[in-house]
């Protein structure tokens, strides 16, 4: 970001970099302590054309939780295998999905931790991303029911419960992936995996999920 | 609560009533709506007999978290009965925390919405209470890992990661349930037992996690 350039760049491009610094500084410092003027150096631009491009401190941190919500969910469509069976699609998403926040933990920080933490106008825009990433996951596993059976029995609410369970589940298990030194994003998607998909009794009984054969990912090993 | 008798009541049944319709107005308002006025009226005493007692809006919410926190662990601590199997405990413990969840909306939106949403000091009383129930479930799950394997085969981490797993969805499937008319507690600690216990892997293959015989409460069926 050499200083001398900024003049030439287009709007849009500078504009990211304003919301590259914002993340950042709002993920690593929280929304409270985080200053404009920070935001600014860190930018190489100046504090006024912060204001003039984002309006205030406010809207530049709802530009941050949209963009980040936006990355966030389409980082796990792409994951999402659809050829695959149930559970390959599943470890697929899940591997996107802990992928994305441990290379992004300024914005999964933003969205799950700040953006909820600092008032009603920035939780409802990251309820609008859970929801839709719970209807995603809701279609899903209602697609692998209908595919395990041809007359489904599990009904529409027990599959959105589901949802909501793995969703919670995988918010959770990011925060704490990373908040622990050493944790993977690997680790984390198999840990959830065994969880949703061997679930913890065939998994006290030594039977974890293993990835069917010819997939191209490994099997999923207990995490050392 | 008759207006007449306020006078007799001893200093802590009436802060009681206070942080009672304190819960129901932060719960079913949010903190910010919520006014002073409005709370010491549901009380039946005068707002300055509120301030007298509990300080400021800040304070009196902060109480309202930590009751509220203390509630639904002793809730859950006592619904786990020890001398059960390790599925058999989990279902106590979680038909134990959807109950009172579910008999308590305007405490669990205090802490798991309002709580979470209006700073930094309100998050860390719930992040504290969080912290408490992640170790008492990472306990849970290391004892039945224990009991199945004599010699553990499920690493510190990987609990740890259950344990922060099953916590997220139990918390998101509150949320769910108690914002889903019709759902009720059993239903939801059926889908997270299902979920949890069984797995996904099981379910599909028509294979929930059933109660062990002589258990005194029924066999889970999928929800209708």
């Amino acid at each position: 970001m050499g200083v001398g350039k900024t003049k030439r760049m287009p709007r849009a491009v500078r504009e990211q970099q304003m919301l590259d610094a914002a993340v950042r500084t709002f993920g690593q410092r929280g929304y409270m302590a985080a200053s404009m003027d920070e935001i600014a150096e860190l930018a190489g631009v100046s504090k006024p054309l912060v204001y003039l491009y984002l309006n205030s401190k406010e809207d530049l941190f709802t530009a941050c939780i949209r963009r980040e919500a936006r990355a966030l969910t389409e980082a796990v469509r792409a994951g999402v295998r659809p050829g695959l069976p149930a559970d390959g699609q599943l470890w697929s998403g899940l591997r996107a999905f802990f992928t994305h926040t441990a290379r992004n933990p300024d914005g999964w920080a933003v969205l799950h931790l700040q953006a909820r933490t600092h008032g009603e106008r920035f939780a409802a825009e990251v309820a609008a991303m859970r929801e839709e990433i719970v209807a995603f996951v809701t279609q899903l596993i209602a697609a692998a029911a209908r595919e395990a059976h041809r007359d489904p029995d599990l009904p529409e609410r027990e599959v959105a419960g589901l949802a909501e369970a793995l969703v919670g589940a995988a918010e959770s298990l990011a925060d704490w992936a990373n908040a622990t030194p050493g944790a993977s994003a690997k680790q984390a998607a198999a840990t959830l995996m065994n969880f949703a998909w061997a679930g913890l009794g065939d998994l006290m009984a030594g039977r974890p999920w293993s990835a069917p054969e010819g997939a191209e990912e490994e099997p999923v090993a207990q995490a050392g």
